[in-house]
């Protein structure tokens, strides 16, 4: 589990644009002595753009947007991963949900349902009457298949469900990170509308008020890649792991279809 | 249901040799008036070769049983219709809670499913990025698909368990007749044992003591013909319901895995 966690972990940041060709990055997966190491840490710790500071490398190369439009986009992503999160959640509780009925009462009653067919058939068998066996084997074959479905149904979540359910933990765990990042866009633009205010109260120049348009901007631009990543990941994400759960679904029910017909197999029309 | 169980139990009589052709089973069948019933029922209330006197009539045109054989045989006909009655009991046991499974939590689980799946898929057509129609599309697919299944699951026992608790349900009220036909075979046995008492005291001649031995040799044959007829029966209506039942179950498994199977159709491969 902790293994598979870090390879998701590991994939992801390798698909980001920016953190998988930053120096850091890179430095964890090469270094290859501790002297190495603790050169890279040391340049890392000294780089000052980091946090919001990171927007001032940004150059988007395009037009400035109007502040009102950035609010509104930045209100947007806000809603959609609220959304997101909440819908991410409920399909984890009834995930999880029938992840315990899969593994715990349900093949349960598949090993009951075995077992009492082979009871009867062991009773059956005890008739002394002729022609029984005709019956009690097949009852007693129909039986054992029964409990091998129950155990066909408790293994089954490890290989389907258990997929769903990771990816949808992983993006969990992204979604929880976005109502900070949007914090400090939003900050960033109630700073921007004090701007007028100040400019009046001769507190900065029109030209610094610019300069705040222009950082906003930049800002925006970046959280719209980000976000374009992140939507595009995420469909490539679901689309994939819906596909491995459905096509492991049908291997299930075909596979317990089979099992079924085999049991009927051993029965003869009188 | 009524209906369903009264078609059964006629079945079941028009099977018995004895009680097919008796008057007054055929008089229920034919009667066309009041007055041919009432004539009937008068006439069959007049015959006094009842309850165990019903033995008087039988020749079974064999030898005579060895008492000891006679009670061995009731001992292993109570037996057997003992482990029976605890197998049926436990068959239907189970049966029911699968029955409560299937038509309430199992489909419920399948509906949430179907549900979460297209939640996610309208809060993921709300995102703006161009593209997001190949999976949104196909989750709305899934997320039908599975509500329909939870459909499927919750009218599958009415297909197939229903026949097979019914069957059990008729075996059920057979068996609880025997405990007390079997009392009477051994009373008789208990009785024929105090016959040498009897002889001994002078209470009855060795001659009624044959006629006891005679008598109690009938009802074993009887009871041994009511068993042969009662098991040829079970190993037909077990086979078929258990043939019924099976099919039914490969056809279920089968129709969920081609449902998911069309879910899957709907995913476009990345």
């Amino acid at each position: 589990m902790r293994m598979e966690r870090l390879q998701a972990w590991m994939s992801r940041m390798c698909r980001h644009p920016v953190i998988a060709q930053s120096d850091v990055f890179q430095l964890f997966l090469t270094y290859r002595d501790e002297r190495e190491w603790k050169t890279g840490k040391r340049k890392a710790e000294k780089d000052e753009t980091v946090g919001p500071m990171i927007f001032s490398l940004v150059d988007p190369e395009a037009p400035d947007l109007e502040p009102a439009d950035v609010e509104q986009k930045c209100e947007q992503y806000s809603r959609f991963t609220k959304a997101m999160d909440d819908g991410v959640k409920d399909l984890l509780n009834v995930g999880h949900t029938h992840w315990k009925r899969c593994t715990g009462p349900l093949p349960k009653e598949y090993q009951r349902i075995g077992k009492a067919f082979q009871n009867l058939s062991a009773v059956f068998s005890t008739s002394g009457y002729q022609g029984e066996a005709t019956l009690t084997d097949a009852l007693t074959a129909a039986g054992k298949i029964y409990e091998e479905i129950a155990e066909i149904v408790a293994e089954q979540p490890k290989k389907d469900l258990h997929f769903l359910l990771e990816t949808n933990n992983e993006y969990k765990g992204l979604l929880g990170c976005f109502p900070e990042t949007i914090a400090v866009h939003k900050a960033a633009i109630e700073k921007q509308k004090e701007g007028d205010r100040l400019v009046a109260a001769g507190k900065i120049s029109s030209q610094e008020k610019h300069g705040m348009k222009q950082r906003i901007s930049s800002m925006s631009y970046s959280l719209q890649a980000e976000m374009n990543h992140f939507h595009s990941n995420r469909i490539y994400d679901y689309n994939r792991v819906m596909q491995l759960y459905l096509e492991e679904q049908v291997n299930f029910y075909q596979q317990i279809a089979e099992k079924l017909r085999e049991a009927l197999g051993q029965f003869t029309t009188l």
